[in-house]
């Protein structure tokens, strides 16, 4: 995802019943948890990572061969739509070749630039189908973001590079190729060291991530209790971390509710020497909607837009404090202190804890440079609302509505008003105490020799939800690269440091949640 | 110009020093006015005018073949330019063969969709030289607007078509061919009918007037002394009548001045999950500053604005009593009752001879269909003024541009704000009183057996400054089609009524004007 708004699941998923979470769940840890088994498993895992570790340390540069198939899977572009099914189809024989089986699932059709296409297939896959093990579901994406080296890719953007500061750059490398060829040679590691995988391994690949992960919700929930029963754990393989020095959790995710505010008038766009001073002009009228929606503080206008949001606790405050992030690192990626708040631990809680409204731009107004004398006929103002726990869609729907018309009635206009909830997506909530975090948390400290930092995240990635609601099943957003890779944009690069360690990472962790 | 306002006159005819004139001019008209050579005048005139009429009257189908000549002069569009040539080329031979003088005159090149192009010739030309006579200059432009049948044409836009009801349907045809045809026919009738022109005539054919007049304005200077030298009255054929009923005098045209209010913050755009509640937002800046410029009942709230307007005497009030247009006509030129004053003479005088202020749209926001979860980084506000007499244009950019500083200072924000004034356009007045406003409505009586309604039009004509400036000479702003003709839209007519009276209505004109 790499902070990318999912656009089109189907409406069910965006509107996913609200449910409560207690906010940090207790896990009860017990104190005689060191059976006899429990020992005899923690030896077996020392030994198998140990060789994991080793192998993968001596063999830095077969894993990076391994993440150099340069293939442009590029899902928007028509032209492209044949490498995003070479690459499925890349996928679906390496799995097989590493003893997985694996299937295409077709999501449907899709129109794209005026023409009906074939949507990349969902590849669905498992290795092992022990009942006395537990089934851990990985997410990853096969297709990427566009890349033209005339963009300013220094290099080839489909030939991957490995630089002497250790950066290996090229399209994919860090959203989402490297951490989808780091699953397949974390199943061929075990493999290549002899060790048994401690888990069911699960996998769920699309090749639609970047263009709004079309058809992915229905193929879900058709595969729930089939292909996909019995999911104990899911892992959602497409995030970053929030500083270069230590690895991130996100818990949290917030909602997306997309808004369009209609206001229209004259039957057509009128010249402005022949027209203005007579006419109500619909972009005056929404000029002020808009003005009325949100303060320069960011402070959002609509009453009742904070009632359901979340309490701050003391436990959930004490997790901003120990950030690494500066306000300086803040200020350094706007190019300026344009921020709203004083201190960082302030923005962190206004990204990841509370709603924000953002003005998208106008619809159906002038918007080239230069000068148009016309008074446009019918605008539409695009603004959203991000939602945090435990904010309600309709709520959220009912009282923005109400509000615009309120003060659109105060203005006593001519002009026509329709305000539409153009998509509404549900934010995510985990827990820090969550056994699946725990888990990551052990299997970091082991490879990065630190505590990861656990944030709520201030974008939205409506499959979080998605899994979580139709498998059941608690979700772990797993990063393996970080916050200044440049995803979607020019000279992408993953460190190696990061693909390595990921690749560890991942061992590590399927051997924690193997004891959970 | 059909109520199109030229975007790229040379700044120095733009900004014209500000001149009052008294507002309705006095002429002395002498009661011993009926000399003897004066009733000769009279007696020639009858004689001729006689002649021209039954000769227009005995040949419309001959008139209406010259208009046939379907060249798509098309100046906006770069593989239409060699056609706008072949049509000044077709004009001058014309010229030529009717017995003027005729020349060309190069007004430079422009960048036209990434190349340097030479800009189409202005055509000066010049029958009669005879110091006893008035010399006369006639504007019109003979390039037209694009026109595809795909746009919804009935038939080929450029095959002229007579249809049953009158209507000559074609491009150009009221815009601006059909009045510069007109011209050169009107010369021929003289001709044919072997009567005198009873004034020396000069034309001035652009061929740039869709695509913002280029290089006319420094073409009028450079010859001011020279071929355009002691010109007596400029008449600008391109305009049209405001009602079906009766011709129309425009008197006054407003001023346009442009800006641009840009809002800057980040340096990039950013994503609203990432940084929505975190970064203060241009765009939000923006809203709040464009809802502060105007009401909804059209006010302006800058401060001084209305300060210069000039007042309201009852003289001129009683023109606006004496319109045929209606309430209801305004109302379904919008398609609804969208008017902001409740009868039509407020109306009439907010197009004409107060100020207004549009907003046109927004650059660097979000613009299309659909949803985009993007903060923008930086974005412009176009708004402009039309401004009436005697407002100054460097009055208006200095309140306009302090106003918008202190409704942004109020907002206490980080972001920058820069406004500039893109361009401003001069507004237009002259008087019903102006000798040949007077010579006008003599002839329009005559042709149409009605006397036009005077009004003061609320778009910007800049040439006709240029005109008055450059030359000394009083402007008329003389149309031959009608307000439905369709100028710049699909199925532009004439109707064949306007054209076959318009040319009567030239010959009387000059002819009225040769006694002033």
């Amino acid at each position: 995802m790499k902070r990318v708004f999912c656009t089109v699941l189907p409406l069910a998923f965006q509107t996913a019943k609200l449910f409560k979470r207690s906010q940090f769940r207790t896990i009860p840890v017990s104190k005689t948890l060191h059976t006899i088994k429990e020992k005899k498993s923690n030896i077996i895992m020392e030994e198998s990572l140990s060789k994991f570790f080793n192998y993968v340390d001596g063999n830095n540069q077969y894993l990076v061969s391994q993440l150099r198939e340069a293939i442009p899977s590029v899902s928007a572009d028509i032209t492209k739509r044949s490498e995003v099914f070479r690459m499925a189809e890349w996928i679906k024989d390496r799995l097989t070749k590493l003893g997985a089986d694996a299937k295409f699932v077709d999501p449907g059709t899709q129109q794209l630039q005026g023409q009906i296409v074939q949507l990349p297939p969902v590849i669905l896959s498992r290795y092992g189908n022990d009942p006395q093990k537990k089934n851990v579901l990985v997410y990853c994406h096969y297709d990427v973001q566009p890349a033209l080296q005339s963009d300013g890719w220094e290099t080839d953007p489909y030939s991957l590079i490995e630089k002497e500061d250790g950066r290996l750059v090229g399209r994919g490398g860090t959203d989402d190729k490297g951490p989808l060829i780091g699953w397949l040679l974390t199943l061929e590691v075990f493999s290549k060291i002899g060790a048994e995988l401690p888990v069911n391994l699960l996998f769920c690949f699309e090749g639609m991530e970047e263009s709004g992960s079309l058809g992915l919700g229905k193929v879900v929930a058709d595969e729930a209790n089939k292909w996909l029963k019995g999911v104990d754990y899911t892992i959602i393989s497409d995030s970053a971390w929030n500083t270069k020095s230590r690895p991130t959790i996100s818990y949290g995710l917030r909602g997306n509710n997309y808004f369009s505010l209609g206001v229209s008038g004259p039957v057509a766009d009128l010249h402005s020497g022949v027209f203005g001073g007579v006419v109500q002009e619909p972009m005056v009228v929404l000029s002020k909607l808009l003005a009325s929606l949100v303060g320069i503080d960011g402070k959002i206008n609509i009453p009742g837009i904070y009632d359901q949001v979340m309490e701050l606790t003391e436990e959930e405050e004490k997790t901003y404090h120990k950030t690494s992030l500066t306000r300086e690192d803040l200020e350094n990626s706007l190019g300026g202190d344009y921020l709203m708040q004083k201190d960082v631990i302030q923005s962190l809680m206004h990204r990841g804890r509370y709603p924000s409204l953002t003005i998208h731009g106008v619809e159906g107004a002038f918007y080239d440079p230069g000068s148009k004398t016309v008074i446009p006929a019918s605008v539409k103002g695009k603004f959203s609302i991000r939602s945090v726990p435990y904010m309600d869609p309709a709520t959220i729907k009912k009282i923005t509505i109400e509000y615009i018309e309120k003060e659109f009635k105060k203005l006593n206009s001519k002009c026509k008003l329709e305000v539409i909830a153009m998509r509404q997506g549900m934010w995510w909530y985990s827990s820090p105490n969550l056994k699946i975090n725990i888990a990551a948390t052990k299997a970091m400290k082991r490879v990065y020799g630190k505590e990861p930092e656990y944030v709520r995240d201030g974008g939205s990635v409506p499959i979080a939800m998605v899994f979580e609601e139709q498998l059941k099943s608690d979700v772990l957003l797993l990063p393996m690269g970080t916050y200044d890779d440049g995803a979607h944009s020019t000279n992408e690069k993953l460190d190696k440091y990061n693909y390595t360690e990921g690749i560890k990472q991942f061992s590590a962790l399927i051997h924690e949640l193997s004891v959970l």
